[in-house]
Protein backbone atom coordinates (compact mmCIF):
# COMPACT_ATOMS: atom_id res chain seq x y z
CA UNK A 1 0.00 0.00 0.00
CA UNK A 2 1.07 3.71 -1.12
CA UNK A 3 2.33 6.07 2.20
CA UNK A 4 1.49 9.22 1.23
CA UNK A 5 2.48 12.54 3.32
CA UNK A 6 -0.14 15.21 4.34
CA UNK A 7 0.30 18.72 6.10
CA UNK A 8 -2.26 20.59 7.11
CA UNK A 9 -0.75 24.01 7.80
CA UNK A 10 -2.85 26.40 10.12
CA UNK A 11 -1.96 29.70 11.06
CA UNK A 12 -2.28 28.15 14.61
CA UNK A 13 -1.56 24.83 14.27
CA UNK A 14 0.40 22.08 11.68
CA UNK A 15 -1.33 18.64 11.65
CA UNK A 16 1.45 16.33 9.96
CA UNK A 17 -0.44 12.95 8.70
CA UNK A 18 0.25 9.66 6.58
CA UNK A 19 -2.06 7.95 4.80
CA UNK A 20 -2.97 6.09 1.72
CA UNK A 21 -4.54 6.83 -1.54
CA UNK A 22 -8.00 5.95 -0.45
CA UNK A 23 -8.02 8.81 2.22
CA UNK A 24 -7.48 6.75 4.85
CA UNK A 25 -5.24 8.73 7.79
CA UNK A 26 -2.66 5.81 9.21
CA UNK A 27 -0.79 8.40 11.79
CA UNK A 28 -0.85 11.92 12.64
CA UNK A 29 0.39 14.64 14.91
CA UNK A 30 -0.14 17.98 15.81
CA UNK A 31 1.85 20.88 17.03
CA UNK A 32 1.33 24.95 17.56
CA UNK A 33 2.41 26.80 14.54
CA UNK A 34 5.82 28.89 15.54
CA UNK A 35 8.49 30.25 13.33
CA UNK A 36 8.85 28.84 10.11
CA UNK A 37 12.11 27.37 10.59
CA UNK A 38 11.16 25.86 14.16
CA UNK A 39 7.71 24.22 12.17
CA UNK A 40 8.99 23.37 9.38
CA UNK A 41 12.11 21.73 11.74
CA UNK A 42 9.11 19.45 13.23
CA UNK A 43 7.72 18.76 9.77
CA UNK A 44 11.08 17.32 8.33
CA UNK A 45 11.22 15.32 11.38
CA UNK A 46 7.95 13.87 11.05
CA UNK A 47 8.35 12.75 7.70
CA UNK A 48 12.27 11.29 7.88
CA UNK A 49 12.42 7.84 7.46
CA UNK A 50 7.96 7.53 7.03
CA UNK A 51 9.10 6.53 3.41
CA UNK A 52 6.31 8.53 1.72
CA UNK A 53 6.11 8.25 -2.07
CA UNK A 54 4.69 11.82 -2.10
CA UNK A 55 3.68 14.71 0.58
CA UNK A 56 0.46 17.00 -0.39
CA UNK A 57 -0.03 20.48 1.65
CA UNK A 58 -3.31 23.06 2.29
CA UNK A 59 -1.63 25.55 3.10
CA UNK A 60 -2.93 28.96 5.29
CA UNK A 61 -2.39 31.78 3.06
CA UNK A 62 -2.14 34.03 1.01
CA UNK A 63 0.15 31.63 -0.77
CA UNK A 64 1.45 31.57 -4.49
CA UNK A 65 -0.17 28.79 -6.27
CA UNK A 66 1.43 30.01 -9.72
CA UNK A 67 3.83 26.79 -11.34
CA UNK A 68 5.26 29.35 -13.38
CA UNK A 69 5.82 32.20 -11.04
CA UNK A 70 9.42 32.24 -9.41
CA UNK A 71 7.87 32.24 -5.66
CA UNK A 72 5.46 29.33 -6.75
CA UNK A 73 5.23 27.60 -3.18
CA UNK A 74 5.98 30.61 -0.97
CA UNK A 75 3.52 32.16 1.96
CA UNK A 76 2.72 35.60 0.49
CA UNK A 77 1.86 38.43 2.36
CA UNK A 78 0.72 37.30 5.84
CA UNK A 79 1.25 39.02 9.12
CA UNK A 80 2.50 35.85 10.69
CA UNK A 81 6.24 36.57 12.10
CA UNK A 82 8.94 34.95 9.92
CA UNK A 83 6.27 33.60 7.05
CA UNK A 84 5.95 36.70 4.87
CA UNK A 85 7.73 35.61 1.78
CA UNK A 86 8.70 32.22 3.12
CA UNK A 87 9.65 29.32 0.59
CA UNK A 88 7.74 26.80 2.66
CA UNK A 89 7.21 24.64 -0.30
CA UNK A 90 10.67 24.40 -1.46
CA UNK A 91 12.19 24.49 1.97
CA UNK A 92 10.55 21.16 2.07
CA UNK A 93 11.29 20.05 -1.23
CA UNK A 94 15.24 20.44 -0.51
CA UNK A 95 15.04 17.62 1.94
CA UNK A 96 12.59 14.94 0.25
CA UNK A 97 12.45 14.40 -3.16
CA UNK A 98 9.19 13.57 -3.93
CA UNK A 99 5.95 14.64 -5.62
CA UNK A 100 4.64 17.71 -3.78
CA UNK A 101 1.06 18.68 -4.11
CA UNK A 102 0.65 22.49 -2.89
CA UNK A 103 -2.55 24.47 -2.86
CA UNK A 104 -4.53 26.64 -0.19
CA UNK A 105 -5.91 25.08 3.03
CA UNK A 106 -9.25 25.74 1.84
CA UNK A 107 -8.77 24.37 -1.53
CA UNK A 108 -7.48 21.54 -0.52
CA UNK A 109 -10.07 20.31 2.01
CA UNK A 110 -12.38 21.15 -0.70
CA UNK A 111 -10.59 18.39 -3.03
CA UNK A 112 -10.83 16.06 -0.22
CA UNK A 113 -13.91 16.15 -0.20
CA UNK A 114 -14.73 15.92 -3.65
CA UNK A 115 -12.73 12.75 -3.42
CA UNK A 116 -13.46 10.98 -0.19
CA UNK A 117 -15.88 12.93 1.35
CA UNK A 118 -19.37 14.85 0.67
CA UNK A 119 -18.81 15.71 -2.62
CA UNK A 120 -17.37 12.65 -3.56
CA UNK A 121 -18.72 11.46 -7.12
CA UNK A 122 -19.24 15.54 -7.94
CA UNK A 123 -17.41 18.13 -10.46
CA UNK A 124 -18.28 20.97 -8.19
CA UNK A 125 -18.35 21.92 -4.80
CA UNK A 126 -17.34 25.02 -2.54
CA UNK A 127 -15.65 24.78 1.04
CA UNK A 128 -16.08 27.11 3.72
CA UNK A 129 -14.11 26.97 6.55
CA UNK A 130 -15.62 29.45 9.52
CA UNK A 131 -13.58 29.87 12.50
CA UNK A 132 -10.93 32.19 13.86
CA UNK A 133 -11.02 33.29 10.22
CA UNK A 134 -13.15 32.28 7.08
CA UNK A 135 -11.51 31.20 3.89
CA UNK A 136 -13.57 29.01 0.68
CA UNK A 137 -12.30 26.84 -1.36
CA UNK A 138 -13.46 26.37 -5.06
CA UNK A 139 -13.69 23.39 -6.87
CA UNK A 140 -15.20 23.54 -10.02
CA UNK A 141 -15.68 21.19 -13.55
CA UNK A 142 -13.30 18.98 -11.94
CA UNK A 143 -10.65 21.36 -11.12
CA UNK A 144 -9.59 23.38 -7.90
CA UNK A 145 -10.25 27.14 -8.81
CA UNK A 146 -6.88 29.75 -8.57
CA UNK A 147 -6.95 32.69 -11.15
CA UNK A 148 -5.33 35.27 -10.47
CA UNK A 149 -4.13 34.50 -6.58
CA UNK A 150 -6.44 32.09 -5.01
CA UNK A 151 -9.93 32.91 -4.07
CA UNK A 152 -10.12 34.57 -0.74
CA UNK A 153 -14.16 34.28 -0.21
CA UNK A 154 -13.84 35.01 3.33
CA UNK A 155 -13.47 38.72 2.46
CA UNK A 156 -16.98 39.54 0.27
CA UNK A 157 -18.99 42.56 0.95
CA UNK A 158 -22.28 41.54 2.83
CA UNK A 159 -25.30 43.24 3.47
CA UNK A 160 -25.64 44.40 6.71
CA UNK A 161 -28.06 43.20 9.12
CA UNK A 162 -30.58 46.09 10.48
CA UNK A 163 -30.31 45.45 13.68
CA UNK A 164 -26.42 45.01 13.97
CA UNK A 165 -24.22 47.65 14.70
CA UNK A 166 -21.06 46.06 15.06
CA UNK A 167 -18.35 47.72 13.64
CA UNK A 168 -16.65 44.57 12.40
CA UNK A 169 -12.90 43.57 12.99
CA UNK A 170 -11.52 43.05 9.68
CA UNK A 171 -8.03 45.36 9.26
CA UNK A 172 -8.70 45.39 5.98
CA UNK A 173 -12.54 45.43 5.11
CA UNK A 174 -14.22 46.43 8.77
CA UNK A 175 -17.42 45.04 8.48
CA UNK A 176 -17.03 42.50 4.99
CA UNK A 177 -17.95 38.81 6.14
CA UNK A 178 -15.04 37.63 7.86
CA UNK A 179 -14.97 40.87 9.78
CA UNK A 180 -18.71 40.15 10.90
CA UNK A 181 -18.81 36.43 11.66
CA UNK A 182 -15.72 34.74 12.27
CA UNK A 183 -15.11 33.30 15.49
CA UNK A 184 -13.31 36.80 16.94
CA UNK A 185 -15.90 39.15 15.55
CA UNK A 186 -18.88 36.79 17.47
CA UNK A 187 -16.64 37.27 20.61
CA UNK A 188 -15.99 40.96 20.12
CA UNK A 189 -19.84 41.81 19.42
CA UNK A 190 -21.04 39.67 22.38
CA UNK A 191 -18.22 39.34 24.91
CA UNK A 192 -18.16 35.79 24.91
CA UNK A 193 -16.33 33.15 22.84
CA UNK A 194 -19.00 31.46 20.59
CA UNK A 195 -18.88 28.06 22.63
CA UNK A 196 -19.81 29.85 25.63
CA UNK A 197 -22.69 31.27 23.83
CA UNK A 198 -26.28 29.52 24.12
CA UNK A 199 -27.52 27.62 21.64
CA UNK A 200 -30.90 30.17 21.06
CA UNK A 201 -28.80 33.05 21.87
CA UNK A 202 -29.57 35.56 19.01
CA UNK A 203 -25.90 35.36 18.04
CA UNK A 204 -26.37 32.39 16.17
CA UNK A 205 -29.59 33.97 14.11
CA UNK A 206 -27.16 37.05 13.28
CA UNK A 207 -24.26 34.47 12.09
CA UNK A 208 -26.80 32.58 10.21
CA UNK A 209 -27.93 35.39 8.48
CA UNK A 210 -24.40 36.06 7.24
CA UNK A 211 -22.93 33.31 6.75
CA UNK A 212 -26.67 32.29 4.37
CA UNK A 213 -25.87 35.94 2.21
CA UNK A 214 -22.56 34.56 1.12
CA UNK A 215 -23.53 31.17 0.45
CA UNK A 216 -26.80 32.59 -0.97
CA UNK A 217 -24.38 34.57 -3.30
CA UNK A 218 -22.08 31.46 -4.22
CA UNK A 219 -24.54 29.68 -5.84
CA UNK A 220 -25.74 32.46 -7.61
CA UNK A 221 -22.55 33.14 -9.22
CA UNK A 222 -20.79 29.50 -9.21
CA UNK A 223 -23.35 27.35 -9.56
CA UNK A 224 -21.53 24.64 -7.26
CA UNK A 225 -23.14 21.32 -6.87
CA UNK A 226 -23.03 21.03 -2.86
CA UNK A 227 -21.74 23.81 -0.19
CA UNK A 228 -19.90 22.05 2.59
CA UNK A 229 -19.59 24.17 6.03
CA UNK A 230 -16.80 23.45 8.27
CA UNK A 231 -14.71 25.40 10.75
CA UNK A 232 -14.93 25.57 14.65
CA UNK A 233 -17.89 27.65 14.43
CA UNK A 234 -19.92 25.48 12.16
CA UNK A 235 -19.36 23.03 15.31
CA UNK A 236 -22.55 24.82 16.60
CA UNK A 237 -25.06 22.42 14.31
CA UNK A 238 -27.79 24.62 15.16
CA UNK A 239 -26.47 26.84 12.83
CA UNK A 240 -27.17 24.37 9.95
CA UNK A 241 -31.08 24.69 9.77
CA UNK A 242 -31.21 28.12 9.83
CA UNK A 243 -29.09 29.07 7.01
CA UNK A 244 -30.57 26.57 4.67
CA UNK A 245 -33.50 28.44 5.93
CA UNK A 246 -31.92 32.19 5.25
CA UNK A 247 -30.71 30.81 1.90
CA UNK A 248 -33.87 29.54 0.75
CA UNK A 249 -35.15 32.86 1.80
CA UNK A 250 -32.61 35.50 -0.55
CA UNK A 251 -32.76 32.80 -3.50
CA UNK A 252 -37.04 33.25 -3.19
CA UNK A 253 -37.27 30.19 -5.52
CA UNK A 254 -35.23 31.81 -8.79
CA UNK A 255 -32.85 28.86 -8.58
CA UNK A 256 -35.64 26.38 -9.39
CA UNK A 257 -33.90 23.07 -8.83
CA UNK A 258 -35.01 20.54 -6.28
CA UNK A 259 -31.43 20.84 -4.54
CA UNK A 260 -32.62 23.73 -3.17
CA UNK A 261 -35.99 23.91 -3.27
CA UNK A 262 -36.69 20.22 -1.69
CA UNK A 263 -32.83 18.61 -0.78
CA UNK A 264 -31.35 21.47 0.65
CA UNK A 265 -30.62 19.32 3.89
CA UNK A 266 -28.38 17.43 1.64
CA UNK A 267 -27.14 20.30 -0.33
CA UNK A 268 -25.89 22.49 2.76
CA UNK A 269 -23.80 20.04 4.86
CA UNK A 270 -20.85 19.52 7.28
CA UNK A 271 -17.79 18.20 5.80
CA UNK A 272 -18.16 13.93 5.31
CA UNK A 273 -14.29 13.84 6.50
CA UNK A 274 -15.59 15.66 9.82
CA UNK A 275 -12.38 17.13 11.29
CA UNK A 276 -10.02 15.41 9.37
CA UNK A 277 -11.48 17.49 6.08
CA UNK A 278 -8.09 19.44 6.16
CA UNK A 279 -6.02 16.63 5.99
CA UNK A 280 -7.48 14.67 4.23
CA UNK A 281 -7.58 17.48 1.34
CA UNK A 282 -3.64 17.41 2.02
CA UNK A 283 -3.50 13.59 1.44
CA UNK A 284 -5.75 14.31 -1.27
CA UNK A 285 -3.04 16.75 -3.14
CA UNK A 286 -0.37 14.44 -2.29
CA UNK A 287 -1.92 11.29 -4.08
CA UNK A 288 -3.18 13.71 -6.67
CA UNK A 289 0.70 15.00 -7.04
CA UNK A 290 1.84 11.22 -7.40
CA UNK A 291 -1.08 10.31 -10.35
CA UNK A 292 0.19 13.09 -12.47
CA UNK A 293 4.00 12.56 -11.96
CA UNK A 294 3.37 8.93 -12.59
CA UNK A 295 1.76 10.20 -15.92
CA UNK A 296 4.45 12.45 -17.07
CA UNK A 297 6.67 9.78 -16.76
CA UNK A 298 5.17 7.40 -18.98
CA UNK B 1 -12.36 26.97 -44.89
CA UNK B 2 -14.84 26.11 -42.52
CA UNK B 3 -18.06 27.73 -41.96
CA UNK B 4 -19.78 27.59 -38.74
CA UNK B 5 -22.72 28.50 -37.86
CA UNK B 6 -23.49 31.03 -34.86
CA UNK B 7 -27.16 32.24 -32.36
CA UNK B 8 -26.73 34.64 -30.31
CA UNK B 9 -30.59 34.08 -28.78
CA UNK B 10 -31.16 36.84 -26.81
CA UNK B 11 -34.95 37.65 -24.62
CA UNK B 12 -35.12 40.77 -27.01
CA UNK B 13 -33.39 39.77 -30.36
CA UNK B 14 -31.74 37.16 -32.07
CA UNK B 15 -28.78 37.59 -33.88
CA UNK B 16 -27.59 34.46 -36.41
CA UNK B 17 -24.33 34.70 -38.28
CA UNK B 18 -21.21 32.33 -40.64
CA UNK B 19 -18.42 32.75 -39.22
CA UNK B 20 -14.87 30.31 -39.29
CA UNK B 21 -12.83 28.81 -36.92
CA UNK B 22 -10.58 32.06 -36.81
CA UNK B 23 -13.55 34.34 -35.10
CA UNK B 24 -14.26 36.25 -38.26
CA UNK B 25 -17.67 36.56 -38.60
CA UNK B 26 -18.35 36.55 -42.19
CA UNK B 27 -22.43 37.09 -42.23
CA UNK B 28 -25.48 38.16 -39.55
CA UNK B 29 -28.84 38.80 -39.74
CA UNK B 30 -30.48 39.80 -36.68
CA UNK B 31 -34.52 39.78 -36.38
CA UNK B 32 -36.73 40.44 -33.28
CA UNK B 33 -37.80 37.43 -31.10
CA UNK B 34 -40.68 36.40 -31.06
CA UNK B 35 -42.90 33.16 -29.58
CA UNK B 36 -40.17 30.67 -30.04
CA UNK B 37 -41.93 28.92 -33.60
CA UNK B 38 -41.69 31.89 -35.15
CA UNK B 39 -38.26 32.45 -33.92
CA UNK B 40 -36.47 29.27 -34.75
CA UNK B 41 -38.45 28.90 -38.43
CA UNK B 42 -36.58 32.19 -39.12
CA UNK B 43 -33.04 30.36 -37.50
CA UNK B 44 -33.46 27.64 -39.53
CA UNK B 45 -34.39 29.58 -43.05
CA UNK B 46 -31.26 31.49 -42.39
CA UNK B 47 -28.82 28.34 -42.21
CA UNK B 48 -30.80 26.37 -44.87
CA UNK B 49 -28.41 25.92 -47.79
CA UNK B 50 -25.51 27.85 -45.87
CA UNK B 51 -23.62 24.26 -45.35
CA UNK B 52 -22.01 24.78 -42.07
CA UNK B 53 -19.79 21.93 -40.01
CA UNK B 54 -21.41 22.53 -36.55
CA UNK B 55 -23.73 25.35 -34.85
CA UNK B 56 -23.24 27.20 -31.56
CA UNK B 57 -26.22 28.99 -29.55
CA UNK B 58 -25.58 31.24 -26.84
CA UNK B 59 -29.20 31.53 -25.26
CA UNK B 60 -30.81 33.71 -22.62
CA UNK B 61 -32.03 32.08 -19.70
CA UNK B 62 -32.26 30.16 -17.23
CA UNK B 63 -31.17 26.95 -19.86
CA UNK B 64 -30.98 23.44 -19.14
CA UNK B 65 -27.16 22.77 -19.54
CA UNK B 66 -26.66 19.51 -18.24
CA UNK B 67 -25.98 16.94 -21.14
CA UNK B 68 -27.06 14.16 -18.93
CA UNK B 69 -30.18 15.56 -18.47
CA UNK B 70 -33.36 14.58 -20.09
CA UNK B 71 -34.23 18.13 -21.15
CA UNK B 72 -30.91 19.27 -21.63
CA UNK B 73 -30.84 22.06 -24.37
CA UNK B 74 -34.51 23.40 -23.18
CA UNK B 75 -35.16 26.97 -22.05
CA UNK B 76 -36.29 26.22 -18.79
CA UNK B 77 -38.74 28.42 -16.60
CA UNK B 78 -38.52 32.27 -18.49
CA UNK B 79 -41.74 34.18 -18.67
CA UNK B 80 -41.01 34.64 -21.91
CA UNK B 81 -44.46 33.64 -23.73
CA UNK B 82 -43.75 30.19 -25.28
CA UNK B 83 -40.10 29.38 -24.33
CA UNK B 84 -40.70 28.17 -21.19
CA UNK B 85 -40.10 24.25 -21.58
CA UNK B 86 -38.93 24.34 -24.61
CA UNK B 87 -36.57 22.49 -26.88
CA UNK B 88 -34.61 25.13 -28.24
CA UNK B 89 -31.64 22.54 -29.23
CA UNK B 90 -33.77 19.93 -30.14
CA UNK B 91 -35.88 21.43 -32.54
CA UNK B 92 -32.57 22.63 -34.16
CA UNK B 93 -31.04 19.28 -33.92
CA UNK B 94 -34.08 17.53 -35.81
CA UNK B 95 -33.30 19.72 -39.20
CA UNK B 96 -29.33 19.96 -39.09
CA UNK B 97 -27.58 17.30 -38.53
CA UNK B 98 -23.84 18.88 -37.40
CA UNK B 99 -22.39 18.89 -34.17
CA UNK B 100 -23.83 21.12 -31.71
CA UNK B 101 -22.64 23.86 -28.66
CA UNK B 102 -24.87 24.45 -26.24
CA UNK B 103 -24.96 27.42 -23.32
CA UNK B 104 -25.69 30.82 -22.17
CA UNK B 105 -25.53 34.18 -23.59
CA UNK B 106 -22.97 34.67 -21.24
CA UNK B 107 -21.13 31.59 -21.23
CA UNK B 108 -20.55 31.98 -25.01
CA UNK B 109 -19.13 35.74 -24.40
CA UNK B 110 -17.18 34.52 -21.61
CA UNK B 111 -15.75 31.84 -23.69
CA UNK B 112 -15.71 33.73 -27.04
CA UNK B 113 -13.57 36.23 -25.01
CA UNK B 114 -11.19 33.74 -23.69
CA UNK B 115 -10.70 32.04 -27.60
CA UNK B 116 -10.46 35.67 -29.44
CA UNK B 117 -10.89 38.57 -27.17
CA UNK B 118 -9.92 40.47 -24.06
CA UNK B 119 -8.96 36.95 -22.46
CA UNK B 120 -7.12 35.74 -25.52
CA UNK B 121 -4.46 33.32 -24.09
CA UNK B 122 -6.01 33.51 -20.38
CA UNK B 123 -7.21 30.61 -18.66
CA UNK B 124 -9.71 32.45 -16.67
CA UNK B 125 -12.21 35.54 -16.96
CA UNK B 126 -15.39 36.51 -16.19
CA UNK B 127 -17.84 38.09 -18.21
CA UNK B 128 -20.72 40.36 -16.88
CA UNK B 129 -23.51 41.88 -19.68
CA UNK B 130 -25.16 44.75 -17.80
CA UNK B 131 -28.18 45.95 -20.02
CA UNK B 132 -32.10 45.16 -20.02
CA UNK B 133 -31.37 42.62 -16.86
CA UNK B 134 -27.58 41.48 -15.41
CA UNK B 135 -25.34 37.94 -16.75
CA UNK B 136 -22.51 36.88 -15.95
CA UNK B 137 -20.50 33.97 -17.74
CA UNK B 138 -17.89 32.33 -15.72
CA UNK B 139 -14.54 30.66 -17.38
CA UNK B 140 -12.36 29.29 -14.84
CA UNK B 141 -9.06 26.81 -15.20
CA UNK B 142 -9.98 26.59 -18.81
CA UNK B 143 -13.67 25.57 -18.57
CA UNK B 144 -17.05 27.29 -18.92
CA UNK B 145 -18.61 26.48 -15.47
CA UNK B 146 -21.98 25.37 -14.96
CA UNK B 147 -22.06 22.87 -12.00
CA UNK B 148 -25.87 22.87 -10.14
CA UNK B 149 -27.73 24.76 -13.11
CA UNK B 150 -25.27 27.66 -14.55
CA UNK B 151 -24.12 30.54 -13.03
CA UNK B 152 -26.68 33.88 -12.34
CA UNK B 153 -24.54 36.12 -11.09
CA UNK B 154 -26.87 39.24 -12.17
CA UNK B 155 -29.05 38.10 -8.77
CA UNK B 156 -26.67 38.46 -6.22
CA UNK B 157 -27.02 40.40 -2.57
CA UNK B 158 -25.58 43.66 -2.82
CA UNK B 159 -24.70 46.54 -0.18
CA UNK B 160 -27.35 49.25 -0.39
CA UNK B 161 -25.54 53.04 -1.26
CA UNK B 162 -26.29 54.70 2.21
CA UNK B 163 -27.68 57.69 -0.20
CA UNK B 164 -30.05 54.95 -2.44
CA UNK B 165 -33.53 55.04 -1.35
CA UNK B 166 -34.37 52.92 -4.61
CA UNK B 167 -36.56 49.79 -3.86
CA UNK B 168 -35.60 47.85 -6.83
CA UNK B 169 -37.44 46.11 -9.71
CA UNK B 170 -36.51 42.79 -9.62
CA UNK B 171 -39.23 40.72 -9.13
CA UNK B 172 -37.40 37.60 -7.34
CA UNK B 173 -35.00 39.46 -5.20
CA UNK B 174 -36.32 43.34 -5.04
CA UNK B 175 -33.23 45.05 -4.37
CA UNK B 176 -30.47 42.56 -6.07
CA UNK B 177 -27.51 43.60 -8.41
CA UNK B 178 -29.93 43.07 -11.32
CA UNK B 179 -32.78 44.72 -9.18
CA UNK B 180 -30.90 48.24 -8.31
CA UNK B 181 -28.54 48.09 -11.21
CA UNK B 182 -29.71 46.75 -14.89
CA UNK B 183 -30.99 49.18 -17.63
CA UNK B 184 -34.73 49.47 -16.29
CA UNK B 185 -34.10 50.16 -12.65
CA UNK B 186 -31.72 53.02 -13.80
CA UNK B 187 -34.83 54.39 -15.91
CA UNK B 188 -37.02 53.72 -12.96
CA UNK B 189 -34.94 55.59 -10.32
CA UNK B 190 -34.16 58.52 -12.54
CA UNK B 191 -37.29 58.83 -14.66
CA UNK B 192 -34.91 59.15 -17.84
CA UNK B 193 -33.25 55.79 -19.90
CA UNK B 194 -29.60 55.76 -18.93
CA UNK B 195 -28.60 56.85 -22.54
CA UNK B 196 -30.58 60.37 -21.83
CA UNK B 197 -28.93 60.74 -18.76
CA UNK B 198 -25.82 63.32 -18.90
CA UNK B 199 -22.30 61.53 -18.17
CA UNK B 200 -22.04 63.46 -15.18
CA UNK B 201 -25.35 62.67 -13.66
CA UNK B 202 -24.85 61.29 -10.17
CA UNK B 203 -26.64 58.20 -11.52
CA UNK B 204 -23.19 56.82 -12.94
CA UNK B 205 -21.73 56.74 -9.59
CA UNK B 206 -24.15 55.06 -8.41
CA UNK B 207 -24.09 52.59 -11.23
CA UNK B 208 -20.01 52.37 -10.47
CA UNK B 209 -20.76 51.18 -7.15
CA UNK B 210 -23.05 48.65 -7.63
CA UNK B 211 -21.16 46.95 -10.25
CA UNK B 212 -18.48 47.75 -8.12
CA UNK B 213 -19.33 45.99 -5.02
CA UNK B 214 -20.34 42.63 -7.47
CA UNK B 215 -16.77 43.11 -8.77
CA UNK B 216 -14.97 43.12 -6.12
CA UNK B 217 -17.06 40.18 -4.31
CA UNK B 218 -16.21 37.84 -7.41
CA UNK B 219 -12.66 39.00 -7.11
CA UNK B 220 -12.40 37.54 -3.86
CA UNK B 221 -14.58 34.69 -4.08
CA UNK B 222 -13.07 33.65 -7.93
CA UNK B 223 -9.72 35.48 -8.32
CA UNK B 224 -10.50 35.63 -12.55
CA UNK B 225 -7.42 36.74 -14.73
CA UNK B 226 -10.04 39.34 -16.26
CA UNK B 227 -13.00 41.08 -15.88
CA UNK B 228 -14.54 41.89 -18.98
CA UNK B 229 -17.65 44.63 -18.81
CA UNK B 230 -20.47 43.85 -22.11
CA UNK B 231 -23.91 45.25 -22.70
CA UNK B 232 -25.65 48.71 -23.40
CA UNK B 233 -25.20 50.30 -20.16
CA UNK B 234 -21.35 49.66 -20.59
CA UNK B 235 -21.26 51.50 -23.48
CA UNK B 236 -21.17 54.82 -20.97
CA UNK B 237 -17.61 54.70 -21.08
CA UNK B 238 -17.66 56.97 -18.00
CA UNK B 239 -18.28 53.93 -15.74
CA UNK B 240 -14.98 51.95 -16.04
CA UNK B 241 -12.73 54.28 -14.23
CA UNK B 242 -15.46 54.94 -12.00
CA UNK B 243 -15.56 50.90 -11.33
CA UNK B 244 -12.29 50.46 -11.18
CA UNK B 245 -11.51 53.35 -8.18
CA UNK B 246 -14.41 51.55 -6.51
CA UNK B 247 -13.04 48.01 -6.91
CA UNK B 248 -9.57 49.32 -5.22
CA UNK B 249 -11.79 50.97 -2.38
CA UNK B 250 -13.39 47.42 -1.75
CA UNK B 251 -10.27 45.46 -1.59
CA UNK B 252 -8.23 48.13 0.01
CA UNK B 253 -4.66 46.21 -0.92
CA UNK B 254 -6.12 43.04 0.52
CA UNK B 255 -5.38 41.37 -2.81
CA UNK B 256 -1.70 41.75 -3.70
CA UNK B 257 -1.44 41.93 -7.16
CA UNK B 258 0.10 44.26 -9.63
CA UNK B 259 -3.12 43.36 -11.84
CA UNK B 260 -5.14 44.94 -8.70
CA UNK B 261 -3.24 47.68 -7.67
CA UNK B 262 -0.90 49.28 -10.70
CA UNK B 263 -2.49 47.39 -13.98
CA UNK B 264 -6.58 47.57 -13.13
CA UNK B 265 -6.42 49.35 -16.10
CA UNK B 266 -6.30 46.22 -18.10
CA UNK B 267 -8.08 43.90 -15.63
CA UNK B 268 -11.41 45.84 -15.74
CA UNK B 269 -12.02 45.88 -19.43
CA UNK B 270 -14.52 46.14 -22.40
CA UNK B 271 -15.11 43.26 -24.12
CA UNK B 272 -12.29 42.87 -26.99
CA UNK B 273 -14.77 41.63 -29.18
CA UNK B 274 -17.31 44.31 -28.97
CA UNK B 275 -20.55 44.52 -30.29
CA UNK B 276 -19.91 40.87 -31.65
CA UNK B 277 -18.91 39.67 -28.13
CA UNK B 278 -22.76 37.26 -28.19
CA UNK B 279 -22.22 36.43 -31.37
CA UNK B 280 -18.60 35.24 -31.54
CA UNK B 281 -19.47 33.58 -28.08
CA UNK B 282 -21.57 31.21 -29.84
CA UNK B 283 -19.53 31.11 -32.99
CA UNK B 284 -16.46 29.70 -30.10
CA UNK B 285 -18.84 27.00 -29.03
CA UNK B 286 -19.53 25.75 -31.96
CA UNK B 287 -15.86 25.61 -32.99
CA UNK B 288 -15.62 23.90 -29.94
CA UNK B 289 -18.52 21.40 -30.47
CA UNK B 290 -16.56 20.39 -33.99
CA UNK B 291 -13.35 19.93 -32.29
CA UNK B 292 -14.80 17.63 -29.92
CA UNK B 293 -17.29 15.68 -32.36
CA UNK B 294 -14.09 15.44 -34.51
CA UNK B 295 -11.71 13.84 -31.49
CA UNK B 296 -14.27 11.20 -30.67
CA UNK B 297 -14.43 9.67 -33.91
CA UNK B 298 -10.53 9.73 -33.54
Amino acid sequence: MLRIGAIEAGGTKFVCGIGNDSGVIEDQISFPTERPEQTLEKVINYFTDKNVAAIGIGSFGPINVDPNSPTYGYVTTTPKPGWANYDFLGTLKQVFDVPFGWDTDVNAAAFGEAKWGAAQGLDSCVYYTIGTGIGVGVYMEGRLVHGLVHPEGGHVLVRRHKEDPFEGICTYHGDCFEGLAAGPAIEKRWHLKGNELPADHPAWDLEAYYIAQSISSTILMLSPKIVILGGGVMHQKQLFPMIRSYVQRNLNGYINTTALLEDINSYIVAPGLGNNAGLCGALALGVEALVRFNESRR
